[in-house]
């Protein structure tokens, strides 16, 4: 008598896929703040009151560009991309870490011509985003080098929703 | 004026090191119960009640064979190695996903003739492991699978307190 139980154990598969897991695109559609991201839950744990996310996004692809109190803690899996926290611009590789504290604007972007996805860790009890206001994306837009890094999108030409802020 | 603040940014280094992050060799002395193993942590964020810790054995080492109250999440993060959990024995490679449910005997091996890495989320507040009696430790090995992964030490041909338990 075979009882149905969350594997303990889950293959890694090719692509980072997991044997088990549901891989999740984001919807979009002409307004999604985001581009070509997906999602996978690795852990879901009620008893470490956390979640260990895979987020990844296709080349030239980004995250949402957000801000919330809860924080992240996260590391990148694969690929080259870079990452705005704040008014800080990094480039990020393999395995760099990177603190998001509450309330800080951030977005990730594969924005060197190939895929990028980042493992992260979040409360399983946590906040909904939020996306900032026409003013707040001006006021981050007068750094020269955040406006750059928002308004880059050259190696991908279609014009989304989310560039209406822009 | 600078002021020495924690960095958001943690650059991954060579050999799965990372700036500005200490690496802990375990001590280890006769009686140790483990072997060649290191440990980083990556984050410890109160504010997450979780930390995300890096361990690493060199070819032929091994983790304490423990088991606690609270549970670990861990996804295997270099080489190949074999993971006991209960009384299962598993082979694992990189980005393998393993759940350690509380008070299941668990250890790690790297015993593929290459380092093994992981890593693994765990509450801030936690109970200290526990080790096993004598007879919890015969009890499983009566199990021939769990003798065997718990007595191969083939490629490290030193005699170590820990096997003293053997």
């Amino acid at each position: 008598m075979d009882i149905e139980m969350p594997s303990l154990f889950r293959a890694a598969l090719e692509d980072f896929r997991w044997d088990g897991i549901a891989h999740m695109p984001y919807k979009q559609d002409g307004t999604a703040p985001f581009k070509d991201i997906s999602r996978q839950v690795l852990f879901h744990e009620d008893s470490l009151g956390c979640e260990l996310r895979y987020f990844e996004m296709d080349a030239a692809g980004y995250s949402t560009l957000e801000r919330h109190e809860h924080m992240h803690a996260v590391m990148i899996l694969r690929g080259h991309g870079a990452c705005l926290l704040g008014d800080e611009i990094r480039a990020v590789k393999p395995h760099d870490l990177v603190t998001i504290p509450a309330w800080t604007w951030h977005q990730f972007r594969a924005n060197a011509g190939e895929k990028m996805g980042f493992l992260c860790m979040v409360n399983v009890q946590r906040d909904r985003p939020q996306l900032p206001t026409e003013e707040e994306l001006a006021a981050m837009k007068r750094n020269p080098a955040v406006a750059d890094f928002l308004n880059r999108d050259h190696l991908k030409p279609m014009v989304r929703g989310r560039e209406s802020h822009s």
